[in-house]
């Protein structure tokens, strides 16, 4: 199995609800440091995983629609908790619906899996991974 | 599959019986970075894998056990290398125990595999995985 | 010259004022990975720079006071742009003043200078550094 | 399952075949930090997944035939674009190939898999896992 | 005095002449992650070191001129040989030039120091430092 | 001011004599991952500050000396604490000798200060810096 794996980040303001988060339940932020990982069985023709400008793009264009904002606003996340694992969920499917409208070429389409780690300080990080298609 | 990670670390001494080692026969030591991933397939109500304030306590907990201690003295590891792998597993299972004791909270029981990684060096790791229950 | 550094981090929310912030106009946050770095001449009697245990205390003590919070609520904050190199000097100031009054120790007012690092994301720091005394 | 990871790097210079490589069809090169990961399900009478000094230096050899390299002059690769992640693969084979002829010691037949990482920068890496024998 | 940093990265070809380079006078490459520091003793009125993004975009143009290329060919680096200490002095001295053009905005004309860092590998690193004007 | 740095490793086992080092008086151990940056003011006419090559071997050479070792039994360091700044000064003292002894070469005489910095863990590193000669 090959993976190829390219790194983004952003930085949010968010709060939390529920007793279990302490602290966090106050308005604070975070810096993420977004690595996403494509994986398939065999390279394509070029010798590639995915055209690694088409990924990077992607994940810019993705990470952009969060970056620099208070996530409490966003409409999408009414009612949830944006927790580190819930962001690494929501790339994911960002990411996983840009490979199915063929925005990472048409070669993407091979890819099997995706894995999502939202690093978010030097002493924690969270992921998700699922198949593709 | 959601992962969720936390790391901390420990600083102990040991030394090694088996011509395999060579110089690590003599009385050495180490730091290991220790980072321990939480899995479990959905997130529970509040939104998270485990409640990352009381899996952060139960690691330095477990580490605290081992922290600045010559492991050559520790009745638990009597006849046994302490390499990293094997202190891999340990944590491991001195975690999971924590987990099915309910020390990580209940929501925590459905996590469904952990993984531990000791980082003893820029040039070398081990780890131990596994499944939980 | 000697130089011990601790680490600890925080996470915050803000907002800047002026143009020349563009979209971090809005409401962010961030993570701040911090390094405190205390430099000397001379070791002590004991072979150290500073008591490792209080200088990680104290970070951790200046880093509560703004960890989890909205910078933008802070009263000391009125006013003022809470970029990265601001917060870098406020982590000093306050790190200085309890230098000074003596939490860090008695042998630690031997201490010439500190340098405050704030790491924002991966591509990305800031720091300030002075004098003591 | 247990998994013991060591590190090296090579410095090497090649160029791609192809539109998508964009500017990376010019001769260019890269430095690959490389982590190989040898896995199994238990440690061997020593307590360990492989001889580290023995998987060390076979690590150093495997890299030594690349490093200081132009890849476009070598026969091995004549008609292949050498990208991160084709490399992952020519390192495991080589890798896996030193395993089975019992230059990682006669303990080493017990891993049961491999993984190559290349890291070619901070924002990028690539990998390729498979079973071993 | 305050420092902002920020990175950016690029992949290059080239040889060494001299016996002093063993292996490297042969074609060969590198990843350089470069972090250029960029200091002053005061804040502007903003509270800033530098506009983050114009030297982020400063920097991208920079290395924009360097990577993906062969720096054998570069006529600017004709007879010399292109090491990770000169190229940092290279960097220093195309950031320097576009502080002194204004292209980093009026105030970064404060600036009163440079360091341009470039990691070459996981062990080993280099860089140049200096003054502005 | 061009600067090189070097990175290597070493792994030992020690103890400390008073009271500040509260658990750290058992018998414990560190890796300290251990960097070493030789500094001049102009390059060589090679266009390098030392030969990497004889730097890296110099450096695992000195740590070579004290890897894998139990530092309360090295003669050189009885009634010390061997603390991280303290071994600091150590590699840096025997670093400077092999530069005056002509060890890393003549042109290595130019090197103007020296710095070397011991990284014990993800949390805290120390170092001692000062000149050559």
């Amino acid at each position: 199995m090959y993976t190829v794996c390219v790194r983004d980040h952003m930085m949010i303001a968010h709060s939390f609800s529920g007793e279990v988060f302490g602290p966090a339940q106050r308005m604070h932020g975070a810096t993420y440091v977004v690595d996403v990982e494509f994986r398939r069985r065999e390279l394509d023709a070029a010798g590639i995983v995915v055209d690694i400008g088409l990924g990077t793009e992607a994940l810019r264009e993705v990470l952009g629609a969060l970056n620099y904002r208070n996530l409490d606003e966003e409409a999408d996340f009414a009612g949830r908790n944006t927790t580190t694992e819930f962001l690494a969920k929501t790339v994911f499917d960002r990411m996983h619906a840009r490979i199915l409208d063929g925005r990472l070429g048409a070669s993407a389409r091979a890819i099997e899996s995706l894995r999502v780690t939202l690093h978010e300080s030097h002493v924690a990080w969270a992921a998700f991974e699922g198949p593709v298609g």
